[in-house]
């Protein structure tokens, strides 16, 4: 059983808290921005301080190397994002890459053996808040070992020339150029050099706390699939058009949103958010005309997820005198997460004597698409009251501690035993 | 009986039908434009040939006077707007205009005997689209004579600084001291030089098309009410949030949606309408915490209104965890129309033999506020499929000659009778 430094965690944490400090318990970090650098700067200086050789890919995706004793052993690389969405919590993806850091301090204060590489990472822009989407920089280094349905919908050009959603005219690209971590392509993570990646994560839900439960062990990120919903009526005037004469594609669409409700709510454990709605034009004295909504649904069960696709594809196509027209935009299967690690981290839990439960990732992370390119998996910290993405993110300093202790005694079977 | 030149009429129409032709078939002439600058040119042109005195006031808005025979008589005025919404439709208030022109033409060139000056009268930016609001123009010259509850409403001040939804920067007041028919305050419309106003339009609804009547007799402006109506719930990640932690603010408003229609459905001839939506933060991964919904309801009965207004109030405070909210922005009571002018409006389609019925106005017209000025009454135009704002905007020749036909002789019938 090895354990890290309660202490310079916290110390951790509460010194990243700074760069991007929004003044309200929160943090703004986008990605390439002056906070981000200042974050990959303490990244640095803290990591060499520990001993590692700190380098750079082309994505500034940042690597922190602890050199094993074996030098024909491959990698084995922990890894999350410091960069955060507006007014974002303290914990998501930042926790990972301080755990990450602590794990490689421990051993390289401790002088624990290890035969391999120890590698603490960063991925640039998870969160995608200024140049979106989210998760770019992995699919990018990961494209060449996505499915071709998932990968169809990352194109590393369109992904490079993503525009700032500040001033709309910076590219992803210029800004990478500008940015001083930007480093070698040939330096990009990939399967040849890396045994295994792990990820460390607040849950960023409620489950763990709600059960009383420590750390949550991560077999899979749920499948999903993806909707747009619309409804079309005719616009009118809304003192002169009697009720009996009107189409109206937003009351059509609260009758959908209601039976789509009624239908999946009856499926267990089946997630599914209605986030984005727009009505057309949108004036209070017009009918609306049309009205566009979105649909997220998740699931571990690939079947339940095409019964979900069935239910919203046989809606009707005529809702209150309107026509109802639903589009697949996008779907994907649940990706499971290396057996033999996810074991490890099962062991070292029972071993540190924590509570824990297996707990299914809905929410999408660097690690899922690593998962296609190398032998990976993740670590749950409890989040409280659920909340992330706010101010109000919060994980307790005992959690962190807990959580980094698995994650360092799992790596370390890692290095012991390799992944079967 | 008089007869209005049904084809003196339809070249009127065919040719306002060029100023902001938007190629679609429809027009898009906003107020104080250069389109709506060639409409005043015209309407100038013609009513001079007609014999008429043209002049403005400080607004623009355009008087073109024929001389009646007495003295000492008050003016009757036929008054419509020329402006119209971004694609609108050829017959939305610019009917009007050209009914009256028609009305005072055919007066001259039949040498009428009256014994009032007879006024076609042009008011500005009615539609308000690009200088909100809308009936502007009426609401600053019939100011004085409002109920404080709606005059609280319309600040003179607030007006003339309303900036252009176009360039976000040109006042209203700045476009007007620019327009070449900016006339003397004096000119205003006033209830001590004028006897009575009448005011021709389209119905812009379906009912007269539907009930096959040829002319709408119309005795009121409805009554209304608009509300915002507000739900809150928490926002949380699509993904990790199990349903049932969720605080939807977005299903809390369908539910609330369904219930205000199971519950105003019940009142007959109630209109309602929720053409506005906005929900917090719209992004299809995140549950929404903020829900903003718009609800406008017009019903001839103040006490309907009341019923209405009783209704939403007592909406539940809670819907699927969210809070509800509501908020009462504005009512209005049932404008009345002047008995003396409506019966003369009656008895002239009765003589010239044309289907007709009381018909309510439900949208807001100039003649709303200028009903509280002095006796006022409009007279409905059978509108195609009762579309309005619209390139597909439609009132068949035959209509607009029967519905001119009648102002006519309503005028005329005001001009010997007076208003009692």
């Amino acid at each position: 059983m090895h354990f890290v430094d309660k202490e310079r965690l916290l110390d951790k944490i509460n010194t990243f808290k700074h760069f991007g400090d929004d003044g309200m318990g929160g943090i703004t970090r986008y990605a390439l921005s002056k906070e981000d650098l200042l974050a990959r700067e303490e990244f640095k200086r803290r990591m060499e301080e520990a001993g590692c050789i700190v380098y750079s890919d082309d994505l500034a995706n940042m690597y922190a190397l602890l050199k094993g004793s074996d030098a024909k052993a491959k990698k084995i690389v922990m890894a999350s994002h410091c960069d955060s969405v507006k007014n974002g919590g303290n914990y998501d993806g930042i926790l990972g890459v301080l755990s990450a850091m602590e794990v490689i301090e421990t051993i390289s204060s401790q002088k624990i053996p290890h035969k391999h590489d120890i590698v603490a990472m960063i991925w640039t822009n998870e969160e995608g808040s200024l140049y979106p989407p989210a998760i770019m920089c992995s699919s990018i280094v990961c494209g060449p070992y996505l499915p071709k349905e998932i990968a169809k919908n990352y194109d590393e050009n369109k992904l490079l020339n993503s525009k700032s959603v500040i001033d709309k005219t910076t590219t992803f690209k210029e800004a990478l150029d500008k940015f001083p971590y930007k480093g070698k392509k040939e330096n990009r993570i990939n399967p040849k050099d890396y045994e295994a990646m792990f990820e460390l994560h607040i849950e960023q839900g409620p489950i763990l706390e709600t059960n009383r439960k420590e750390v949550g062990v991560v077999p899979c990120v749920l499948g999903m699939c993806n909707f747009s919903i619309e409804t079309k009526g005719v616009a009118n005037h809304a003192g002169t058009t009697p009720m009996k004469y009107r189409k109206d594609a937003l009351f059509a669409m609260a009758k959908v949103l209601i039976k789509i409700h009624e239908e999946l709510d009856k499926i267990p454990d089946l997630v599914y958010t209605t986030g984005e709605i727009n009505v057309h034009p949108c004036v209070h004295t017009v009918i609306p005309d049309h009205c566009l909504m979105s649909l997220d649904a998740r699931h571990v069960s690939d079947e339940v997820i095409e019964k979900v696709k069935h239910i919203i594809s046989s809606l009707p196509n005529e809702v209150e005198g309107c026509t109802l027209k639903t589009h697949l935009e996008w779907d994907r299967k649940t990706t499971y997460f290396n057996k033999t690690l996810v074991s490890y981290v099962e062991e070292s839990v029972k071993e540190l004597g924590y509570s824990y439960q297996y707990i299914n990732s809905g929410a999408g992370h660097d690690a899922q698409f690593a998962a296609y390119m190398l032998p990976t998996t993740m670590i749950f910290v409890p989040s409280k009251d659920g909340r992330s993405h706010c101010d109000e993110e919060y994980s307790s300093p005992t959690h962190c501690y807990q959580a980094c202790n698995v994650l360092l005694n799992a790596v370390l079977k890692c290095d012991e035993r390799g992944v079967k």
